[in-house]
């Protein structure tokens, strides 16, 4: 019979074997531990005849029941059409995670270590539990900058930790070297994390070979002197557009390389799989397949995927199964990548064709988005609502005068025209200047 | 063009029109509000010609670009397929929320006051969001009691309130008055919460209609010294067996009942629409559409959802209004309630039937649960464990000395059988002790 470790004892395991993840867990993360209710009941009469434990609506014999007019909009079959309907186990479907794990290394050194992934939903959930478990008052989040907002309310509203802006773009070109400086004020041996995305957004930037390097020797650096927690924000994994750019998380050169060092790796379905209604997200850490710290950190997670949502929504992992299943499946996510990659040369060809006085667009190579600098003066709001209003077009703002272009989402015969206006919509606020 | 608020401006609409709800508002729930991020400046540029605001790879025209092994297990069309495999609004999907409030108000009085509900992924997240608004260090949560696990988890391990158990059965019969009660020692003028569930886990009770007044009219007393919030979790809403037991939930006995006291309803699809694996839920409160007391409470769950999960699971909701758009749906939904009541009426039988000096079940009529008590000395896990192991039977154990069945997952001509066992189990344990 197994038996459920308290906080406690997990606590007592990381002193032993991770004493560096210990002393980096907020108030929250160190309390967190999963218990053993009726999840675990449930676990454990799973396969007797007489089982009245599962609070579900089945057949009576284990099998979903769903509604006649909801099944009906669902392909599925046999086991897969129950898993679709019924809850998912906490840490998810088991076949799903190991299928993760199985594309997530292909191509990685067995060296290396990583766990099986857990699944949330979506990557905000992922990111979301590890704010909980390494944020909280005070603690400092080095995070490139521009940022996606959300970080914000994800660390700083949420578990009061405290951001700095690490400037990712220093004179027009990439700072490899930008995370590691945002924490030099930070004393030694306090306890800190990193946000590490690649590709960014919203630059659309994946490090060359040699900015990799730099970038991952200069955080192996700091984790010299403290705990480090480098979360890598996978969401736009594998859109990369140039040869020579490495495509590889930058988590595999992180995991396992300081043992101050926690590496973990937030990717899922939403982008890599075209899959943005579905909410399938993984939490990944770099440490090793079967450990105590392994299983300490997922009997963490594992309560706060309890406390916040339940389970993780089990019928689109199903989706992402059957996917992942699919003998076609790397060349239907090709094809997206190459999709994008014939909008990201239109955009490249229109940006390189502008008024450098009204554009200058950031180095952007992948993902799904490119950051272009306005003229000193051209606020960048008003022209969001001028381009709204009297050009039909739509782009966002980065104030004071940065704005976002997403090519992802526009056709690539569209790309030229929205560049065109953008010039047009610049120009003639620089004229009003 | 629309601005957004900040907390200090809706904490301040909370002051003028609902002192109350401010006064009892957590820590988080008074920082919480919805910024004017991305997803603000996308909606802003819906309909434009050349939009590059969207941070989602879609066809280039708005249109979702799912991957083809993915999307033949997905039996939607055109744009309900889009919004399956693109992002949800924050605040779910206009049709599911617009459907789901008239499913919610049938036969309630024009005048009971409720808001448009807001989408979450599944009940845990509403009760999740719900604890972060409402909870925090020292607030006390009147639970009925025995409870369901995760409310601990909810809301003490996340927020560091304090749950106050409420005894609902008192001398094998249902106490309406045990809420009220557990809040006696509260200070007068102190906020608090008070947690409703009927039909109860794991009670499987619905109160009768006199229990359901001295319930309501207990709460607005508490009401009147404290800003009092109380949540209904309606999880299990409609799964009610007999004819002389009212089904419609308590939240329209108490939404507007009283100036102090702020109903919440979280209901969902999960069991309402047997989809356990969707993960919809709802969170709805007892004040007037329309109100700038509704924008401010639903700019703070709009914040809160996307600091949790990004946004809610598309693909979820499209198959959920699938079902409500359907014809049959009242049809298919009975069908399975009929099914439950059947298996409750076998597991009544049978209970009937035992030796009550070894299994005395407490009062039940709802939901998909029994509650039995064991003998003095019988160990419920102790029993658990002879269960599953001698006798290839389910139960969970609620310590000491309790135990559920779950008649919504046993067949109902195998209800007799796991009951005969239960019997058997508890009469060699009897006989050891």
């Amino acid at each position: 019979m197994p038996t459920v470790a308290d906080a406690a004892s997990l606590n007592r395991d990381l002193e032993r074997h991770a004493p560096s993840v210990l002393k980096g867990l907020s108030p929250l993360g160190r309390r967190a531990f999963y218990p053993a209710g009726i999840p675990h009941q449930a676990a454990e009469a799973r396969g007797t005849t007489y089982n009245g434990t599962i609070g579900q609506i089945t057949d009576g014999h284990g099998h979903a029941l769903p509604l006649p007019s909801m099944a009906a909009a669902v392909a599925l079959e046999g086991a897969d059409r129950d898993q679709a309907f019924l809850y998912s186990p906490v840490d998810g479907r088991p076949e799903l995670r190991q299928a993760w794990r199985d594309r997530q290394r292909r191509g990685v050194d067995a060296g290396v270590p990583s766990t099986l992934p857990l699944v949330t939903d979506g990557l905000t959930h992922a990111l979301s539990i590890a704010a909980d478990l390494f944020g909280g008052e005070g603690r400092v989040i080095a995070t490139p900058a521009p940022f996606w907002g959300n970080y914000r309310q994800v660390f700083t509203l949420r578990t009061g930790a405290d951001i700095k802006a690490a400037p990712y773009w220093r004179d027009g070109r990439f700072n490899p070297l930008a995370v590691a400086e945002a924490l030099a004020e930070v004393p030694a041996g306090e306890p800190a994390v990193a946000i590490v995305n690649a590709p960014s957004n919203p630059g659309g930037y994946m490090p060359t070979a040699n900015e990799r390097e730099l970038l991952c020797a200069s955080l192996i650096e700091v984790a010299a002197s403290r705990p480090l927690v480098v979360l890598c924000d996978d969401a736009y994994a594998g859109l990369v557009y140039e040869d020579d750019i490495p495509r590889e998380s930058m988590f595999w050169s992180l995991a396992g390389a300081h043992e101050n060092l926690l590496a973990i790796k937030i990717d899922g379905a939403t982008k890599e799989l075209s899959f943005f209604g579905g909410r399938v997200g993984f939490i990944t850490f770099g440490v090793e397949q079967g450990s105590l710290v392994e299983a300490a950190l997922e009997s963490k997670v594992k309560s706060l995927v309890r406390s916040t949502v339940g389970s993780p929504v089990a019928s689109s992992q199903m989706l992402v199964l059957q996917t992942l299943r699919s003998p076609h499946a790397d060349q239907e996510i090709e094809a997206v990548r190459f999709e994008l990659e014939g909008r990201y040369r239109a955009l490249k060809t229109a940006l390189a064709g502008v008024d450098p006085s009204l554009l200058r667009a950031w180095p952007f190579n992948a993902g799904c988005f490119a950051v272009v600098d306005l003229p000193a003066g051209v606020d960048a709001e008003a022209l969001r609502h001028h381009m709204i209003n009297e050009l039909d077009s739509g782009i966002v703002s980065i104030p004071p005068n940065t704005v976002r272009i997403a090519f992802c989402s526009v056709a690539e015969a569209e790309i030229p025209e929205l560049v065109r206006r953008l010039e047009q919509g610049v120009a003639s606020m620089v004229g009003q200047g």
